[in-house]
């Protein structure tokens, strides 16, 4: 049984644990009274406040408590772009931002505003010079992720800040994969963050604005948390965030180094035990817990049940897990393989053991799904001078599936054109493309989804 | 120590510390994950789900988890509003609504829609007629809690509902305050609750939306809670929400009787113990834990201040404590005396004895706070045929002791004109004047504040 989804949500920790019950008796009353509880609750308030200021490395007032994470960010982006609404109405983001952080921009689009998505290379970082171009003079907000929550990429956070401070624009740093390894770096503005990813509660989120950044709170407020996030403190909570978040630091130096070496044995061994497989996300700026691959010819949604079954928790990036359709829009801004896709993200305190079972178990599933999908019919006929494969109605990873299967049978230099309806394909033939060293010539229009055509070249 | 203000927030009931304790262990992953973890979280979170449908009377999947009731109450509103835009831009209120819902009816004005303010009884009730000549054909909505949460009337919201259901209008009933005592009356459209009122943990709110009434979420979403509350789930909470609003559920029926019978000894008591008491609220229509009364010629940060140092945790809606210079809006709205106000609002579980020490140690401390105000210095002038006290400048309660001084110096049928600048006078003096058989004959511009006329009857 092995838990290797902490960035979804990492496990309670046990200092998180111990302040909560410890608070369930003293922080359940209404900090704004001025009776005994009430003074009691309030105290506890402030010295979490203190606490959670401290490791992020502001003043105290400067930070707020919210419900989550995701409500920290949209109420730091709406909050900065209605204050600096007379700046203008434009927005940037990068195209790797939690989907918390596109939401906000999605809606502030729809609210008549304008956004630039900020493009990142294949190993999933922008570049300053990127944010830079992507600033103009009615540019209000611009929003960067220290590092990525699915490829663990780190950002160059101290850069862009840089730039945008010398155009005068405020960057909102989504802080939520990396607060529990350290402070954010640079000179930010806003910063968000959640409490369940470093292994406090749910419900507890840290939206930090610092002093003389234009915040104007959008929708109703009240008078809770100085009128940036409205509704009753979730007090024993917040109590055990900022006492977890104090205990992983703590622990953060010497953690980062042994689960690094962890991620690092992963990154290394499964492309020599598991044939077909891209690494993904950058190999040394990266966060120390977590490693992301994709498997050629697999089922995201098989693999995550066979890796279940065989007692590990992982997520995927994959089109086909879960309820959605589409791939990940990480791996698809990062042009890379989206089937078969595994993130794996290691708790802190994860046993060495535990990773070199993975390993010994991952081979024998990629190669179960493998031949469970097994060689699907392939109805293929000439046209023009290129053979067509028609994958319509079929499903990823079956479209790459026939692609592979048929490449060999034309001559190099000719074409095949894969007819596919299915999203993945869009970003997974591309990728196998560059994976195999043939070549993707490009996209064509058909009658029912798209024709990819890819030429032979080896 | 006795904690008497359950209206704010509640100990945590013993049942819901259990079940908190018992799901961190099995409620912190993502429920939207299909590994084992995660399909566990999915299972408490559906339970509870169920579980608080049944408690409500509706179905489960017209109910969502909020991060609290305020946020319940903001996000209900703004979704019918921007679901029912196409009607009109009108919202009804009462005007003795939580401030949750004042701030979303404001911040609704502020952005161009329409509010009309019910006003109440001097019990603190609506009228269903009062309702229905504020429905207009463009009304896209109607609020109305099930109670009061200042002093404890229950409004009539069967009838309320039944005339907005004649005209098309759905209602939105804030059950804060009632949830936990039964499941609101009457054809609701839109509910909406909160956990640390009934002795859930702080972090949980209900928004319930009947299957039929119109629905847009506002700001930016997420797949979370039916897109209806964005953010991950705080499963933990949410179970120890459920298991205790099924808990104090099924102790109820007794405690209501319980603490009535306490709650009507105030009401009877307090009077007799104290002179110049007006206990307000409706004396029969009323929540069985909630008293609340005022005194005259008494500042109500002081008395709280005493009795907190006798043991007690009570609640004011006086003009001078805490934070705020203006009197609750409720009172106001009831036209009934703010200053020296106490609300009792007794936890379920509050032995007999402590009310008992309360009423014994009450009279004291009121005594004491009307003699540490002492006799202030009165400038009393001729004025036409009229005396006028200057109270420029003193805050609540000196302009009605300085009143009730020099009342008697004037003959029978003569009038005193208070100058004051303290918004409490404007609700105090006549209220005052009620209570006392004398005449409130208005209020006059002045140079500074305004002039508070009183004709001497008896």
């Amino acid at each position: 049984m092995s838990y290797f989804d902490a960035a979804s949500a990492a496990p309670l920790h046990p200092v998180a644990r111990q302040a909560l019950q410890a608070s369930l008796d003293e922080g359940w009353a209404d900090p704004a009274r001025l009776y005994r509880e009430g003074r009691r609750a309030r105290l506890l308030l402030d010295a979490a406040r203190e606490a959670a200021a401290e490791a992020v490395g502001c003043r105290p007032d400067e930070l707020v408590f919210t419900p989550s994470g995701t409500r920290a960010v949209h109420s730091g982006i709406a909050g900065v772009l209605a204050g600096r609404r007379r700046v203008g109405r434009h927005l940037i983001v990068s195209a790797v931002e939690h989907s918390s952080v596109l939401h906000a921009a999605e809606a502030f689009e729809a609210d008549g505003g304008t956004v630039t998505r900020v493009p990142v290379s294949r190993a999933g970082a922008v570049t300053p010079e990127t944010y830079g171009e992507a600033l103009r003079p009615d540019t209000a907000l611009a929003c960067l992720q220290s590092a990525n929550h699915e490829v663990g990429t780190v950002q160059p956070v101290t850069e862009v800040a840089a730039v945008c401070r010398a155009a005068g624009v405020p960057l909102l740093v989504d802080a939520a994969q990396s607060l529990g390894w350290g402070p954010a770096q640079g000179d930010w503005s806003v910063l968000t963050a959640s409490a369940h990813k470093w292994g406090g509660p749910s419900g507890v989120g840290l939206l930090v604005v610092r002093k003389g950044v234009r915040f104007a709170p959008r929708g109703p407020v009240d008078e809770r948390e100085s009128g940036r996030a409205a509704g009753f403190e979730n007090i024993p909570a917040i109590v055990a965030a900022a006492a977890s978040l104090r205990a992983v630091r703590a622990e953060a130096a010497a953690e980062a180094v042994r689960l690094r070496e962890l991620t690092e044995r992963i990154r290394a061994r499964v492309p020599e035990l598991v044939p077909d497989v891209e690494v993904v996300g950058d190999p040394v700026r990266r966060l120390p817990g977590i490693v992301t691959f994709s498997c050629l010819y697999v089922d995201g949604e098989a693999l995550l049940h066979e890796l279940d079954h065989a007692g590990f928790s992982v997520s995927s990036g994959s089109s086909c897990t879960s309820s959605t359709l589409t791939p990940s829009h990480v791996l698809k801004a990062m042009g890379v393989l989206s089937e078969g896709n595994v993130r794996v993200s290691l708790p802190t305190a994860t046993p060495a053991e535990e990773v070199d079972r993975f390993l010994s178990v991952l081979p024998g599933v990629v190669a179960g799904v493998r031949k469970k999908l097994g060689a699907p019919s392939v109805r293929t006929a000439a046209h023009e001078d290129a053979l067509v494969v028609d994958a319509l109605g079929k499903r990823c990873p079956i479209p790459v599936i026939e692609l592979a299967k048929v490449i060999g049978d034309v001559p190099v230099g000719a074409l095949v054109r894969v007819l596919s309806d299915d999203e993945a394909a869009r970003l997974d033939i591309p990728a196998w493309c560059e994976m195999r060293g043939q070549e993707y010539v490009g996209e064509e229009p058909a009658p029912r989804g798209a024709a990819y055509v890819v030429r032979r070249l080896s």
